[in-house]
């Protein structure tokens, strides 16, 4: 278990091989296994395979090759459609139409992704998680059809692996880590904690390609700017309220 | 692996033994594995054991008394704190106090919590989520002194088990599997999917000391209702203002 979780690397390149059926099933069933809130289990998995689809769904998940190459693509949604459709069959009232069970939903879709993406790499196969899935929840509902009260939060690639990437870096663990309550840093902590990262030659060569002075501008300026976030936090509010989880705000 | 996975049970009884701070270091690193969004690592981990401080986590976390028991807290929380420190040392300007930079650093919290919770379980501890870590956020806050731009997301109660309860029970995998697109449920659908479910001795036993007719009741009448639901959604998005995540909605 240890093993794997230390060997996790995303990997972006897959061969053609097909996931056996038996393999992709006990990979989904380990997923069914994680903690939900309450045990309702309010998210559902996606799975696709189908080459149109995949084409499909490569292009709100900003065109990465990946999309179309690997065998199969899981989209993990919170979904309290399900449990609504439950509770109005059984003469109860759900109300589950608000923000809190969105979130509640998201957080059980997440663990189940883990689990999922954990079984995978311990059967030898290659995952990658893609963010754009949040930044373009509103297309991919529309590719896979999901109705009111399900909105999709991650997605995992999946595949045999044609790369064997090195491990990334990760922070020292103090970094992350805060014994008891909270400590916040001080400069020459932030100084410290990021040492090891800015001096990588992987960090060296990003700035030179970006053409930037520090490898922080490179996330502010390049990756992960003001003007997306704020783009993609207003569509992501307006797929949450479309999707009928803010409905008490109106 | 895929065994630790399909052993997992929540525990709420805890002996009092505590755990070495080799295996405890050795989970934790685990965690820092995990996949982040562009490996930001915009989480934190804050791990509390002291006597007094888990005496006052109890409250928030509605007086369960594993809390106090089990002797390590860990409370994962979403945290843009440390980078944009980083980002402004480094002549870089942030631009993460929004919607969607929050719920990246979620994602980020959640799956660096499913990591430690397997390693912990893969190392014989018990494990179990409160998610009334969402509920009671901004106690949670003050109680760890959690600064602007960090917010609690989920709770990790660990230690050695002082019970072995049954597994708990799941949906059949087609109720939460969706193959290619998303296919809504016909009523057949969900009488089928709950059947084994209602049928459980302790779903019996539920409707029995709840009074309730059926098991849908218990949850929208007793334990996930309405009027809770809203008032921690408002809770919840107050305190994802406060700590700074929606300064553009304002």
């Amino acid at each position: 278990m240890i093993k794997t979780i230390h060997n996790h690397r995303s990997i972006r390149k897959y061969k053609s091989d097909l996931i056996d059926d038996t393999v992709l099933k006990g990979i989904l069933e380990a997923g069914t296994r994680a903690s939900t809130t309450g045990n309702m289990q309010v998210y559902s998995m996606v799975v696709t395979t189908d080459h149109n689809l995949k084409q499909k769904l490569w292009e709100p998940h900003f065109k990465q090759d990946m999309v179309k190459q690997a065998p199969v693509i899981i989209t993990f949604c919170a979904d309290f459609n399900r449990f609504n459709k439950w509770c109005e069959q059984r003469n109860a009232v759900p109300g589950y139409d608000n923000f809190l069970s969105f979130f509640t939903a998201a957080i059980d879709a997440l663990l189940v992704a883990q689990n999922v993406a954990l079984a995978a790499e311990d059967q030898g196969l290659g995952i990658c998680y893609l963010g754009t899935t949040t930044y373009m929840a509103n297309t991919i509902i529309d590719i896979l059809n999901l109705p009111e009260f399900v909105i999709p939060i991650t997605t995992l690639v999946l595949g045999y692996p044609d790369e064997t990437p090195p491990l990334t870096d990760r922070l020292p663990l103090e970094a992350v880590l805060h014994n008891e309550v909270y400590k916040n840093y001080l400069p020459e902590d932030i100084d410290r904690l990021y040492a090891e990262k800015e001096a990588l030659q992987e960090t060296l060569d990003l700035l030179e390609e970006n053409k930037k002075e520090t490898l922080a501008q490179v996330f502010t300026d390049n990756r992960y700017t003001r003007k997306d976030n704020e783009f993609f936090s207003e569509k992501l509010l307006d797929v949450i309220r479309k999707q009928g989880f803010m409905k008490d705000d109106l």
